[in-house]
């Protein structure tokens, strides 16, 4: 798994406890991931269609460094299976994974559409 | 369920297919899903501790009004469990819908924490 | 009057004061009445045609949860006339009350038109 | 009356209508005339105690250059008020006037407190 | 030169040091800047194209408040060059200076193109 | 030179010309290469405190992904200095380029201090 984008934890990113609010690191991971997607896929067209569940395993605080770590499950005819993991750059300490984020290529019909590294049939 | 709160589909909400950008749409659950549990718990030291997985059944478009309904769906000693459905205003329309959503209330050191409507033991 | 939308005052939200911004509030409010009055008259080309005067009543902290209310004052053929109230979701006071926040139906050209609730002549 | 800071309309700025955001703009001015009335009191202690009623005239488009203006309108012994007037950069036509924005002085305890401008008994 | 616009520093634009980020601080520059280089040659479309080197003289903390100054350097076929200064509003210290910053106008296929006050041949 | 972040081009990222925001691609890399600094000096008391002049080569559009690289140049008592580059991720063709970026690790009265890594005297 290679580790991608770090982010640094702010102050508008805290929740009244003092830690990283998780709607937050969803969305950062879901934006990154769409990006390693996208990247993969050679596609803009992608949307997010599912996300395994997920554990917040451990807090992060105002002033930490996040990185996020990707790579690919699988891939579909249509679509590509990533993991993530969000840990803390420093300690190495887990923040939470997800084992399965699915992003899936739509024409402009908004329908599934093989992108160009769908799997010969 | 009651549907509390409405978002209207803005610009930067929107991914690179002109629709509801999902990471987005996580993050506006999440803090209307722990306003929620803290009116519940009547306690603010709650963090987002488990999403159960999240299926994207339909995407909104820019200008779409979105309901957020929210429910719970049980109340351990230190959490709570809440359901959450994301819906077109208009059409009725599920966008999404998280079975489980699990708010831990900590102390100051970060430990989980009996919380107000703890059942008895 | 019924309460919708609620919101949890972040550091982001906050004055030099360390209480919300006024003008945080206020656009809070006009979003949240433009999504009430779109829905009410099913149509998404309104836009904020005038707000009757504002008193901060009482002032919001930091971590606070507050919800907006908000109700039809009448229905004009190309308008509508909402009150709202902010008030702070646990003690249930008061932080603003605006009698009238009018919004309009545009066409195309931006010139106000009748809109599916207009009243009979 | 002086005009102080520009504001450029983005995307991000934008309702349904593809127009100026009402909540946005008072926002923006409510930003602006406490920056201004912190200058005058010389004090960052200041909260926005009133708002006199607003008319939006005309609207602003994406793109558009807005200038606000601000004038003092009296100074008391713990507030001050000031007029406000957004208006297009380039047309110089109005968007909205404001005759009495109300910023008030407080203390440790969120009292009105003297300013150091406050007139004489 | 001209002191125009004044910006708060806010939570949300600091540091991990608690005081003024610089990026945040380039980010309104820039901004500010293109709006007055669109104000002196009455057009919208200009792009950033150079800025000199930017020394961070004095840091700014939170609350505090900072005006920008700017000025026209020179003016050529195409583009414009500013100057600009920011300084905290009360003490008149330096934060930065930047000794240039050019933008010049694009037609629509991306090629800079004369502006109005192009100079005559 | 190792490319780590990488960014969505969004709408709320552009211009009036509908190409990326300058001072929002510097904001980008300032908080980068704050966050590359602070890992490389383990330290999270840096500012930015030079930034060496900058050409905006080619612009980005809507929807492009942008790659930041950085690298360390140099390494002072108190200081650390960077190289960035911002790419387009799929052509590789430069965006721009800042060939020193110098970040200062300040102590608890705001002076520079020496960090874990300053050279031996």
């Amino acid at each position: 798994m290679k580790f991608y984008s770090r982010k640094w934890v702010k102050p508008e990113d805290l929740n009244a406890n003092g830690t990283l609010f998780g709607g937050r690191l969803l969305a950062w991971i879901d934006e990154e991931a769409v990006i390693y997607a996208m990247c993969q896929l050679d596609s803009k067209h992608l949307v997010t269609r599912f996300v395994s569940e997920v554990s917040f395993i451990n807090a992060a605080q105002h002033g930490d460094v996040i990185e996020l770590g990707l790579e690919t499950v699988s891939v579909g005819r249509t679509s590509i299976t990533l993991k993530c993991v969000a840990r803390n750059k420093v300690t190495k300490q887990d923040i939470l994974t997800i084992e399965r984020l699915v992003f899936v290529q739509l024409d402009e019909n908004g329908q599934p559409t093989a992108h160009k590294l769908a799997p010969e049939a």
